[in-house]
């Protein structure tokens, strides 16, 4: 957002009158020249179809494609002197197609408009990034199948209320955030399937009566087919919408890990050491690292949901057709597309070069009783005893331990007995957190070899 | 929310001191006893596979299938006294449970926690949610499709920035809203179906080492699957974040058919008639229909998004497994999902009774020049113009037309040759708003024709 | 939300057809029966300016106060029945008033419409909230001060990053959320003098030609005077939205400490003990506290911003003056207000009751070379080192500690002239934790006699 | 957003590995620019008071002094050389200086840290953005009493519903939003008088050990004091969401007068004209005037809201003192900040160059029986009837008239009296237009008188 709109700049062009002013306020050329790209593959697509439906002749045809490789040639290379005057990245492109190769260039609008354009240009470049939504969530989901793959069978505490609950393993809890993951790409790759219509024919909004072939075109550009409604296809951003959506959801998940690795890597939980590279440290107390990277992922929720908002602010009680208000689709995507792929790299570096320490995850999850709920299950399903009896016993074994300052592993089979004497030695089979784990076999469960069976699904999945 | 939280009563229970507190906070019986049905029934799955599975006995399977019939039908029947001092459903029914069949009671709690059975429960609501817009989705459909069959040849402005651009046909105004329901529609679809595995057997979060089958319990509540890692399925609301994103996209699509219906209502537009069911009137000023139900539903989408915001802000960087925060997941949904069907009713309600007042619709479509566009598409087609000199012809004969206080069509042939000597009669073949109109014959294009074929294609999905 | 709108209801509803969804979509009585209070009070109010500009009798004022006196006994008590189909708490009073009093109920509305009416009803309502949040925020300032005056001394880690940056006391830390909540009492404050202009009297948006006496009427209602614009006081509700922002920024401060508490609490960090009053346990894991309330609290942040953004996107783009969208303003308010207040009496409750662990605290603040920073301004004071050369001699001293599994005061002097051999005994007078913070002492500083002078400074002010 | 992150670019830069990730992520420089001139302001100021403390020499306050001057010459002339590897504006600035002034430079930094530097920087950029939107806001106040001045009397409808309801005053109409811009002030200057207070000597979060002389510093740098908890200090950024909140509710007020000149400038209504500088043509439709200022102002509430929920969002649960997610704070607020000072600046613009059509807007309010409430009026105050009465008999005689084609003023006075025969000849002195505005002489009232009263006190104010 920064150096287009510094205040002196605005100050001073807003000093030189309402001109500026308006277009300030008007003009997209600053941001949109990013839809350079699609906006000429739209053309080039457009201008075939022409063609080949005999509206322009072969001689045209071959004028636009070359004069619009050219002026592709100018922008990739930096040379395309972009105007404001010019308004936005359609008329740029087409003045300097004009420049190049003269009056041809006018019948490339013929039974097209800006508002088909506009909305062709956006969603072939919203489609590409959930595309590389899908693949940014993939390398992410490969460094967190790492991660479980070499701690399947760690324990760590597992938390409810961040406190103590259960022993989980480490593959356990990577492989929690590889299922999150998972949905974000589907919602992504459903978002795609659903947005991949052609806008392209629908003119400014009527259709034309120019014998287009809109599936043609449709075709070019890979579209599944052309959109329905020409009304419909100039008028709704639905499609950026779902984006920003999905991307907020995936932002939600992300900000969660974050979360976790900001509590992990402190002095007091040290259950993680994140690498130099995604931490940033003090010259004077060089053991201090400050989770930067997870901090600013954890932040980027705000920009994508703001974006969000924003958008579906913008749109709120719009009249059919197009209305200006739209202009505003652009920068709010962009910036949440970009934040949430630098996110999804981020995560992805410090996923993959984070180290979990192994001793203190297993000393933190051999504390607190964390077997009490393995001990209350033997009761029940071992000796039958009700729910409710099995907890009285529990909460007292845990009370006896606890007023000894040793955890539940630490007493005696005598000790045990004497607050309920059907208890049997193998009792003991259940109360080691490495135990605990092993034994939550059920599908989905905390058990290494469940973890190693979800890994292994996984891998097949992400080859 | 009102009855619930009266100021009076919450200073009554402060002054009542921290417990009051406490439980006003904490409880969420008030709200969540809606879930209910699905508590029950989600109980009723876990205790059949519970006894397949050798778990519990016939006996105690046969208690608790009574015990949790009967409490459906005191609550069903309004006899059911919920308290807020057992916070919760989940406790509600069991405490009650307990009161009809004894120690079986605590038996159904067997492999199971309060975490993975409120994320059923919510499943399955949020789940019936989907299937509920969908369903009013297609009554709106319909209605809308009636409207489009009806003046699907009907005449009326085409708007840009509320300014007339080109006629278009009342059936493909109509149906571009079919377009956009349908995506609606489809993106709630897609949500159930991601939506639809199962958090149960998950347990507090690690899975249990009791020897339960998961799938059993899926198939039994019609889930597609069991989910793969008991870590998220207790800690996700990722399915409810995406309802509340559907909802949102579908409530601006209301938004902005609302405005229409506010707008084509006043005195200076009369583009359509509301019943006087979906209006209020003025008892000294008979002819004035307050549009009351399109202004509501215009502005739902406030509280929609404004649900959306509020459940992401809770997520957002909530470490696993369960937090307390997540409680503050349902009352959102509900509000959200009830403000949806109710919009979704009554706008089918409107759009059933309302009608439009061809006349006035085709009187404003012929003024404002808006056959320009088919005048300089002419010169282009048939005379071969490039589109500047088409433009500049189409602009000089604008110019005469105004100048005369007459419209494009009111011109004479020697008019129009005196701009451009190539002009041929048949340019008053496009000239005229039906003749445009049913010129635009590209496909999704406004001609009566292209919108019929659109009409049949819905009916027949519809059907 | 939740009675209200019970699935099945509305299923029953919307199947007696389009007159029960309108009633559904229409009504307000079953939220704005909440402003029953303002209600009657504005309209003794204009009553008794009616009588006294000679607009109606004495007789009708008698009539009309005896007849409004009535009905707020009856709702006070209980016994008044809300009607739907009577919409609003308008049309509830003025009936019931009609039945009581006959004729003169209609002359109550002379000079009157319910546009000026809702808005003085709704203004009347907020002004109180605003209230009452000033209070709730003394009282929590109060419970915070209490913890700040009973460890103004107490060192405890003072992070960046959740990593031990410089020790701080803990009277400190519990001062600057003094601070914060005192600003937020004064945005309420300003809130609240800016929205206390009176709307009535601007009848349905125009004025009115009855020669009423506007500044009687604000004066009589607490206002400081009428509102300049009769246009203008039936079409904004800014003064709603500016309480939800000051809600929302409100509720950030208190998620705030939430967190912190959520954290603290953890069997990690131990640095709290929240009282049993606002947390739960677990029936098996004695000494497990999950801190319910702190999470709730924190959470709730998520449902005022939802408010927030919902009642700007309601009111965005609405033509003047009144439209019926602006209807969905009040439950917005309404939830947000209780929600604030009861997160306030919460977080109150468990600042009042926890227990800050001294011990822990000072642990955790000893370690970590948490006086680096201390030793490196002792070399810049005392010895005039330049910035860089005193932070590369720290480095070397905080690394001869760390390889030797010591903090720097237990470093000797010989040690620390090894690495720089100007260093003198009275160094050791900053490493100490106690000492560190007692040199703190620039204004606003962690010194525990800063921090008892902002205490006094504070006690004073809410004396 | 547009350029500094072009996909392409970040494909690069990612390839590039880790630490062109962390770097893309990380530093600020990008951006934080913007702040030079207060952080140059604030170094120099810091440096002043060390020195008039006898922490630094005169020597090194010199050299300081001459060295930032310097860089701020060289920022403000292009020609410095901003440094992504050194992060931050603080950085780079510091790094510039000591090539500059070699040794000095280091001492600049004794007892402050970035924390407190930032917090300081970025409060003196908001004050100043509170201040422009004053300025702005005023502006816009005089556009628009001069707008009211010169149609204090024309009469236009009053609408409610978007329906005719009363006739008003196209002066009333102006006046409403000089009232709602009016508000939007105060909160500005509110927010100003609450932010300005100084963090700078807060250090990193606790304070220093050298003898430093805040006050000395906030005098300097035009704060009212400095802030009296250094942890609060460097922690919060209430003050930048209030300016966010408060500008979101200016952005409110702003949509709503676009849409009210868009739908005024529609062919249908026809209330405005406005100037070619603020709308874009069609070239061959010269009629059609695009409403685009009014439409992209109307947009930017999108914006200004989703930057106030980000905002709200990165803030949510973040603990004590700095953590890295508060550099999320600057992006949204300059760009909200731009946006609104645009819009403002376009809004000034736009009502400055506007045309009201009166004889299109007399019109208007002279259909639709919009003196029918003065009729009623008239009944009641003349002729004592009871309201019920009055409405029965008003109903009737518009009835009448609307059965006839004609409007109220039209009926003569044996109709009337045919429906009530109380009725004098005096009654049509309420049933034109202008002597409906006329007699709305209630303070804030429509009537012309009143108008011009209110136009002298705000020309008053704001002379």
């Amino acid at each position: 957002m920064g150096e287009r709109s510094s205040n002196q700049m605005w100050g001073g062009r807003f000093s030189a009158g309402p001109d500026a002013i308006m277009e300030a306020i008007n003009a997209s050329i600053s941001y949109d020249q990013r839809l350079s790209d699609q906006d000429i593959t739209g053309s080039m697509a457009h201008a075939a179809m022409l063609a080949a439906q005999g509206i322009i002749s072969g001689e045209d045809l071959a004028a636009i494609t070359d004069g619009l490789t050219r002026v592709k040639a100018e922008i990739d290379g930096g040379e395309f002197a972009f105007s404001a005057a010019l308004e936005d990245i359609h008329m740029n492109v087409e003045a300097r197609l004009r420049e190049l190769i003269g009056a041809a260039a006018g019948r490339l609008h013929t039974a097209r408009s800006r508002n088909d354009q506009v909305a062709t240009d956006f969603r072939l470049w919203v489609r590409d990034q959930c595309d590389a939504a899908v693949e940014g969530l993939e390398a992410l989901q490969k460094a967190l199948l790492s991660q479980a793959e070499a701690g399947a069978d760690w324990v760590m505490p597992g938390f409810t209320h961040l406190q103590t609950a259960q022993p989980v393993t480490w593959g356990h809890h990577m492989m929690a955030y590889v299922e999150m993951f998972g949905r974000d790409k589907s919602r992504f790759a459903d978002a795609r399937a659903r947005m991949n219509e052609s806008p392209l024919g629908a003119a400014a909004l009527a259709g034309t009566s120019f014998p287009i072939d809109r599936h043609a075109t449709a075709a070019a550009l890979g579209f599944d087919r052309p959109m329905a409604n020409s009304l419909d296809a100039v008028s709704d951003r639905d499609f950026a919408l779902e984006f920003l959506a999905a991307s907020s959801i995936c932002a939600m998940h992300l900000s969660r890990l974050s979360e976790e690795l900001v509590i992990w890597s402190s002095a007091q939980f040290r259950f993680v050491t994140l690498s130099d590279r995604f931490s940033t440290g003090s010259s004077i107390m060089p053991q201090k690292k400050n989770p930067d990277a997870a901090e600013l992922i954890r932040a980027k929720i705000g920009r994508i949901v703001g974006a969000n908002v924003a958008l579906l602010t913008v749109m709120k009680g719009l009249p059919l057709a197009y209305s200006k208000d739209m202009q505003e689709d652009k920068e709010q995507v962009f910036d949440a597309a970009d934040t949430l792929m630098l996110a999804l790299a981020a995560m992805t570096g410090m996923a993959t070069d984070m180290t979990g320490n192994k001793d203190a995850l297993e000393a933190a999850a051999s504390s607190g009783f964390s077997t009490a709920t393995d001990l209350a299950d033997w009761l029940v399903r071992e000796l039958n005893l009700p729910f409710r009896d099995a907890h009285h016993v529990t909460g007292a074994l845990v009370a006896m331990a606890e007023g000894r300052g040793v955890d539940l592993p630490d007493l005696s089979l005598e000790d045990m007995q004497s607050v309920h004497d059907g208890i049997r030695g193998d009792i003991f089979d259940v109360l080691g957190v490495h135990k605990s784990v092993a034994s939550r076999t059920s599908y989905g469960g905390t058990a290494p070899d469940q973890v190693r069976t979800q890994i292994a699904r996984w891998k097949e999945t992400l080859a």
